[in-house]
């Protein structure tokens, strides 16, 4: 596969180079704030950069025709609804978490979000001291799982990864739901996989819940 | 309601029974390894006791033709089998936990350990040091929903009410489910809603899920 | 011991009945809100009431010449110089949590505080949903061990009797000291044990740290 | 600095390269069990292999006249023996643990140990699946910091980098002491740190405590 990533001298740029790599594609295009190197057309660009490099990803991506995974958190409604245009032409993933433990916990809480009216629900999440946004788009998507309000904490220490804790509480007992990421390898692991399976497809609107479930079908 | 307990000495004895008398309901028939008093004739009798009284529970159910109530773990097949021949004239509620959370973790697990064959699994359970089998009832129940053998650590120390978490380990990421028994209060609460609503039902072999699932409905 | 409840109808004004009267000392006078019941002279009263009653519990003590424990958070600095300056002729305890374990892990983070300077640090508190005041007493106590500012997150849940963590973490690392409260009952015992010891001594403003040291040295 | 590394194929062996890389030295002699390259005299040999790699490292060592940084788990006394004795000529540290947070955990449990005879104490470790020996080497000189017996649980699943708990229970409350390694890096940071004290020292066998002690009093 050959691909392209927009903001590849970032964090998860240099991670989704590494695995990429080890998986045996071939990175034909790179792009950050200050430069762009294009060796050959991308079948998929990999975006994990800013919403400010949102205009350049579809600009880019309309001039190579080609598919887009993107894991950019924080973008507009109206971007979001720019990718579901773009979609109708070719394939795209959007998600804000390319985790399949993540996922596993969203399914977890969504099979029993309707029994808890009783209980009182919080969330904790911890990310290391570089990130920005508070809460995460992880934790909005967790509270998104129930039809009330959550309230979310957040702490920003040290190299943490990143860890959500659903917390549960009753008058006699508490139960937690805890994801812990090891690395942030997970996440370019995740992003490797939703490429390999979206230049495979002609076109569409794809979350990564929709990717994992295709994997499940193939076996 | 009129009911009674067996082993009413014992701790959970004298937890039902707090729990049992501020929710209005009246003793009438107590009975431990020593002593049995007997005011009046029970419409359930409630065991949280130990397999060797399993008998005298059942000829005293026999003479007050009562409901049952059994929380009593270590049962053998054959005694439940019993339970189960005795439900076809009264109703019977037998379960391994009286707990909501304990219940709400069991369908969390049941719902997502389908896709959890590429993943390591593990239980830990701790216990305060009185108690003496190991693994708990609850971590068998809970290694139960996995249709794969799934190792368990217990731990004995200080006055821990109770807590069981399960482990799923990928190589990039960690989800860990856990739930913690604020009380041991919280098991005779669910064995009084459980009585409550038993002495209502004519006949029938019921678990405690059953039991909270009729609440539910309810409303 | 012959002693005294400032609050007795209030959740540890009961407790420290039940864990008095376990071991032997006989309620001679006891107050809340609305009514006040004397049988005899107090040696000691115990106080985990709210700052509102600190006046009558001054004015009582002066009446019955009595010793005093007093758990109340939230004091004013001119209500503590009051206690000291009682304590110039009868004997002071006052504490902001009387919990041996909470002291083991404040003697821990003391031990270590001055070599953390390069690390991040946190405390998240957790407790039931009745609890107030935020931070608790026992959090603020936890960051005064540090010579810079702790961020503090104060969790409200359920009936979590009472969880503290202190989080340290580095870029590669991270140190979690986590103490939590099985029962409300250990504050109740720890008091009790401070009463026990405090109507020996004639005079003197102690700290639970000091009664807990006297303890020790008795063996 | 020119450094060796011994196992330099392994997965310390790859980390320990990539740091002290990043750090300035320059990796002048690597030895695995196949394949031994040389390009100059190192200052210090970097060992994180196996005990069976020991003879060879002992040689080597005499032959370049060098430093040595061991953290080889699971040496015999002898090795250890011999390690001090080649310390009579040239600098070693030795250490079962090249992180600082495991130290500082190390220095506060030895704080309050003395304190802890009435409490029930255990540990639990958990690795990634790929570690063999039970109980890890740090869970073992946790251990050791306690004057009675403490019995540890070994969890191996996914890819956990290393987890150490000391758990502290009594009957109303619990502290735990958690130590998560974020990632395999911290301890080649540690043992790059170690060699970069060490080549300034002319003989004498170090703990990463010394060393630790040395870096704080140099601020």
């Amino acid at each position: 596969m050959k691909y392209g990533i927009m903001g590849y001298s970032g964090r998860m740029g240099k991670l989704i180079q590494e695995v990429f790599n080890e998986r045996g594609h071939e990175l034909v295009y790179r792009c950050d704030l200050k430069e762009e190197f294009r060796d050959d057309v991308p079948q998929v660009i990999v975006d994990f950069s800013t919403p400010k490099a949102f205009d350049r990803l579809m600009v880019k991506a309309e001039d190579f025709n080609c598919s887009l995974v993107v894991g950019t958190t924080a973008l507009k409604v109206d971007d979001i609804d720019r990718l579901k245009a773009y979609a109708k032409k070719k394939s795209v993933v959007y998600a804000r978490n390319f985790s399949k433990g993540i996922l596993i916990m969203k399914n977890m809480i969504k099979g029993i979000s309707g029994e808890l009216h009783d209980w009182d629900i919080e969330i904790i999440e911890k990310h290391h001291r570089f990130k920005k946004d508070k809460p995460s788009g992880t934790a909005k998507m967790l509270a998104e799982c129930f039809d009330f309000e959550v309230p979310t904490s957040s702490i920003r220490m040290g190299g943490i990864p990143g860890e959500h804790s659903v917390l549960i509480a009753g008058l006699g007992e508490i139960i937690e739901i805890k994801h812990q990421a090891i690395s942030p390898r997970t996440f370019a692991e995740g992003a490797c996989s939703a490429a390999e399976r979206i230049v495979k497809l002609e076109k569409g609107f794809y979350t990564f819940d929709e990717i994992c479930a295709m994997e499940e079908q193939d076996g």
